[in-house]
This record gives C-alpha cells, structure tokens and sequence, in this order.
C-alpha cells in the first residue's frame, strides 16, 4: 500500500542537481556575480535538498563563482543536515548555540569570520556579491552584519535570480506537482465535504490539514506553505482570514483555499461553497469569474506574454461590469512558509514574461467585494500547445442546498 | 456543544489593549524612541488584535510617541483587516497592489511617502526611530525603501522591545494559554495513539495536525506556529526534521515536538515514544533527562535567575556524564509561523533576567546524540511561589511495545 522507495521518474538526480546549479552560475555570471548568498528556504532546497523546520534561526548557503557550495547552520541543525541536504557533511557547518537570539551578536557576524578563516573573503572581492534582499528568513540586522563584517565585499541584490531559474520545471518537478495535485483533490474534496451548516470552522480546517498531509496511499502529504484559509459569510470580502471556531451557518459563502504538497512542490486551489440558496449578485459573480478563468485556460501557451493572461481575464470581466485590481496569478513550485509563491512572474497588465514550456501556475480568479466574496483557482502547467490542469473540478460555485 | 461567544475571562479588553499600548510607549520613552515601526506578526497581534495570514506580503503598524496608530498593509488585506484588528478603519491603510513582489519597488516606498503626505514624518525627525531589526517578515529590501525616503529618521534596533513587555502575562492571557494547554493535551494523546510500527510518519502527522486544529469542544485549535515535528530512529538526533511517507519500524525512537494553540497564545509539548525496548544508552538519557527537568521545574520560582534554572540543569545531567550545549528553553505565548518563542529570555548560563510571576516558558530537555535522540519538554508558568504545568504527561520515556 505505501510507496517505500522514491518513485523514479520524480527522482531529482544528482544530474538535475548539478544543472540546477550550472543555471545559477551561469545567471550569476551574466550578473557579474563573484558568490551568492542564498537565504530562501525553498531556493535552499531546490539547490541541496535540504529540508527541515530549521528557518526560524539563521541559515545561508554560500556560492561561490568557482568551487565548493558551503551551507551555514545553527549548530543542532547543521549536525544532521546531511540527513536531507545532498552537500557532502564537510560542506556543511554549524554556529555557535551562542549566537541564538541574542541582542548584540547575529549569526552571520560568526559567519563572516568562518568565511574569513577558510580563506573565501578574496575570491568574491574583485566583484559583486548577491544578496536575496527580500526573501523571507532574511532580516535587516543579518544583511547588516553581513555587511559590517566584510567591507570588501560590494553586496548588491541578486533579484531572486534562483527563483528565476525555479520558473521553468523539469519532467521530474512536473511529476512532483501531479502527484501534489492528486494529493490536492483528496484535500478539496474533503473540505467540500466537511463544509456544513453547523460544522465548526476549526473542524473543517482539521479535516482539511488532516487530508492535505496524509495525502493518498501513493502520494504521503507534505505540510503546505499556508494553513487552509476560509473567509466566510460577511468576512469572505477579505482574503487571508484562517479560521475561528464558531459554527458555518445557512446562508454563507465559504472561501476555501488550500494546496496539495508533495515533496514541498505545491499545487494550490481554490473552490467557494455557498451554503444555501446564492443571491443573485454571487451567482452573477460565479459566473463572471467562471467565464473568466476559461478565457484565461484558453489563453495559456507558449509564446504568449504573462500580461495577455490578465488581459483575457479582464476583458470577460468588464462584460459583466466587474473589475480585479490585484494579480491574478503567480508562478509556482517549491514552497515553504509563508508562501506558496515563487515571487517572480506575476500575471498582471504589466508584466511581460513569454510563458514558456513547463512553467507552472497559480490562476486566481478572486473576487473580494463589500460583505462577500467568490474565489476561484486552478493550478496548471504550460504544455507545448497550451495548459495541462493539475485538478479537474468545475469551474463554478458549488452549492450546498441540505 | 460549541462556544459561540468569547469566554469573558479570556476576553483582552479594551482596557488591556490599552495598557499594552501604555507599556509600550513607556519602553519608547526609556529608550528615546520618537516613534516605532512593527512588523512581527505577533506583535501586531498583540497590539492590534490583527490576525490573517497575510505576512507573506509586507505590513506594518506605525507607533508614534504620541496619536494614533497607523496599519499599513497590501490593500486586498487591509480592506478586511478592521475584522480581526481593533484598529479603527480609518487607521489601516492598504497600500496599492502594484507594489507587490516586483524587483524595482517595494510596498514600503509607497508607506514612506504616504507617511510624508499625512505629515507624520516631522514629528519623529526630532528623535530616533525604532525598528524591529531581527524580525521575521522584514527584509533588508524592506529597511532600505524606509531609510532611503525617509532620510529625516534615525532608524535604531529598538531590540524586541513590544516582544519584552509581552514577557509578563495577564489573567487573561494565562487563562488562554491554560485552553491551549488542553488542545495540547488532546494532540499529543493523539500523537502517543498514533505511533505505531507501520502507520506512515505523514498519517500520524495529518492526526496530530486534525487534533490541534480541532482543539477541545469548548476550544477550539488554532493552527500552530511550527508543524508538528517528529525526527525518527537515526534521524531522531537532529531536532527539526518534519515527517516523510515511510512507515515506523519496530526498535525506532520516535521525537514528537508539537503545540496546542488557542486564539495564537501557544503551549509546546515533546515526548518521545519508543517502539519496542529502548537500549540502555536511550534509558540512560531518559533518566537524566527526566530528572534534569524535575530539577529546573523545582528551581522555577520569581526571583531567580533564568541561568539558575540552566544550571540546574546541567548539574543534573553531569551526573550523568552528559552535557547539553543548546539552551534549554525560552519564553512562550503569541506565536505565528516559523516560530512559537517569543524571542526575549533565553534559558541559559549567560542570561541573567529575574523570573517572575506569569511569565510563561517552553522548558527543553532535548538531548540530540549520535543516530538517537530524546526530547522531553514542557510549558509552564512562573507563579507566586513556585511553577505551574500547563499539561499533565509524566517526565517519561514513552514505551509502546506491542
């Protein structure tokens, strides 16, 4: 019944591994980059395999131009870091315990002067040094020490130049996110099913988390970037609510966002369950975004700019009077807390990113109006011709009438 | 069946809000802080009552010496943010979709100018500026766009300062860490149910998940600030692992690190549980582990210093002939995801802070060996005389041999 051996065609080889970072090195080169600093957990993982619940503390992965990765640690962490990261254990080191959470050291002060011992301050010298200036996990005192500790460093920001070589997934990350994808649908169904009059939101979010991790028989589930969202009833108007424990009553609209996740690749979906009879005003806008989201499938191939995807989506709207002033859509992949996001390419007016084969995306058709809410989404990949989506649920309001 | 309304005692009142505010403003004042700027999702939850997961996009609350305060967040969350926040509406400000996740602006360019344009820059220009330096969810990016507009300010670390005076707990916030002491409780029954030789480590994490989401019937589970944890047999010497999809074997020691949580205040619990006979060595270390805790459990009282309760620990484990270089706790209570301490008191040799009456602390005895480990931990508070535990579980190695 369960898998015990990794299934071969999702196996990340040390192959894919090393094109990972062949990909970075060579956006670094055209960056003018000496070494990277790496502080985003998921960028971490795409390019060692490291993954733990490690991130609350500091943690970077030093890249140098030429030569061997170093990834810097809390001491406890970086003691079996070898358990899940590729980096063979003399490329892995651990800071003092001392270091933790204290006012007037940081981490990184410790780092730099280990940089300094192993004799890998000259080489990056002669050129720019690249920051992740707004990843998560990075904070301004860490930039600071950084900064204070190696004067001849020229630090600049890399502008997420490894999420950028993320953007496009190889045929085995394509399977990781079918598998997520299956492990979504277990999850979306199951909310479906919870979502009752009378049913406490905290117990549907318990159903929903419980699915999500167990995932299936073939697929074990991952803990997802974000906690099940559900704006309900008068509060849907408002995306990012979690839960309260209070009772779902006749007559709300519940927003459910949730995603599969394997492996950490993330699959995201959103489905909105009207309990009872919808107003005409919600249908109106079920429909619109219905609608819209075709137009956006429709849309999706290679060649065709990010932007021309919120076109499509715009132009359906405005038919039914309706406007989105945020995004609506995002690329996908690894994720860890806070987001599921990769924080590159957004589907948006302004952004003119060519989609390319393999990119993967989050669709959001959601609409926040005054006092309720609909929400529609589906994951999808950009196919050779046009979009694969990784779930087959309508594309409507569902409607609880018991 | 259900809690429909707030149980009064556990109720933060205005007045509450307010002292809380007055506490802050007073450590302003000590520390010549003409305004502060918050981005630590808990503290803005402590301050404002604010609560959604919309941290993974910048936000902040702006705290003057004097007048009101000032929520800046992504306008989809802050047209909502009046729902959870007791903030006023006309004091939360959205800032424009457009300024989110792109590489040459930041949504704290646009706070810096909207600031200017309300003409609350000036009134801080005479003093300094605090900000929350080592934060979660602020990025150097972030300090940037505030330091380059607003060159007036001298922005300083205010050192965790709100994180400080969240140190000493009220009737109220007891009450509520003493609930999610029982949806600890609850979750780490399930936990201890759960383990057995062939359930896969991600179904025993989806029941440990559903059991502290659900919470109790009278509360209701909040979603904890780190998944549960659960290193297993050889990977059980290193802390932070989360789970995979392989099942557990007979002779493996499993570490189950989790939290119950309600209304955000949080109460972390480990055991471990050993399927099968534990080795001597395990034994061993569970003994001393066990009594190492009786130890500092017996030292807690107001008065003493938080290294007096490492010391009691160490010399315990001496005994042994064992030693711990990590601390062996931390301060708890409103926590969001990666981490559940609050990022003040550290349980260790070198912190010299007087414990008090409510202060509230995730006690540790985690001891991460070669191929095994153990972890033994509770949350307590510091009382008049003495501790209190917010879970019952004896101060032992869980044996599961069937």
């Amino acid at each position: 019944m369960t898998v015990d051996v990794p299934v071969p065609a999702m196996e990340i080889t040390a192959g894919e591994y090393a094109a990972r970072l062949d990909a970075v090195r060579h956006k670094m080169e055209k960056q003018a980059l000496a070494a990277l600093l790496i502080t985003d957990p998921a960028n971490l993982y795409y390019l060692t395999g490291y993954n733990a619940w490690s991130f609350y503390t500091p943690q970077v992965l030093f890249v140098p131009a030429e030569g061997d990765l170093i990834f810097f640690a809390r001491e406890m962490d970086a003691n079996g870091a070898f358990r899940t990261s590729r980096l063979p254990v003399d490329q892995i080191i651990g800071y003092p315990e001392t270091y933790v959470h204290r006012p007037h050291v940081h981490p990184f002060d410790w780092v730099a002067y280990k940089l300094r011992k192993l004799g890998l301050i000259a080489a990056a010298a002669s050129g720019y040094v690249g920051l992740e200036m707004d990843s998560q996990f990075f904070s301004p005192k860490a930039y600071r020490a950084l900064f204070n500790a190696i004067p001849e460093w020229n630090f600049v920001d890399c502008f997420e130049l490894v999420n950028w070589v993320r953007v496009i997934k190889s045929p085995a990350e394509i399977e990781l996110m079918r598998a997520a994808g299956k492990v979504c649908t277990a999850a979306m169904n199951t909310a479906i099913e919870h979502v009752r009059v009378g049913a406490r939101q905290c117990d549907v979010a318990a159903a929903i988390s419980a699915a999500q991790m167990a995932g299936t028989s073939e697929f074990g589930g991952d803990y997802p970037a974000i906690v099940p969202m559900m704006p309900t009833g008068v509060e849907a108007d408002t995306p990012h609510l979690t839960w309260n424990d209070r009772p779902f009553n006749a007559g709300q609209g519940v927003v459910i966002e949730l995603a599969g996740v394997y492996r950490r690749y993330h699959t995201p979906l959103a489905r909105t369950v009207m309990l009872g009879k919808p107003s005409e005003q919600l249908t109106n806008v079920a429909d619109a975004v219905g609608e819209g989201m075709t137009a956006v499938l429709e849309t999706v191939r290679p060649g065709v700019e990010a932007r021309d995807l919120a076109k499509a989506w715009n132009w359906t709207l405005a038919k039914f009077g309706l406007e989105k002033p945020s995004r609506i859509g995002y690329s996908i992949g690894v994720g860890y807390p806070p987001d599921w996001g990769e924080r590159t390419i957004s589907l948006r007016t302004e952004d003119e990113t060519v989609l390319a084969e393999n990119m993967t995306f989050h669709l959001i058709g959601g609409m926040w109006m005054d006092n309720y809410g609909f929400e529609l989404s589906e994951s999808i990949r950009v196919t050779a011709s046009g979009v694969e989506q990784f779930t087959g649920f309508p594309l409507e309001l569902i409607i609880k009438e018991d």
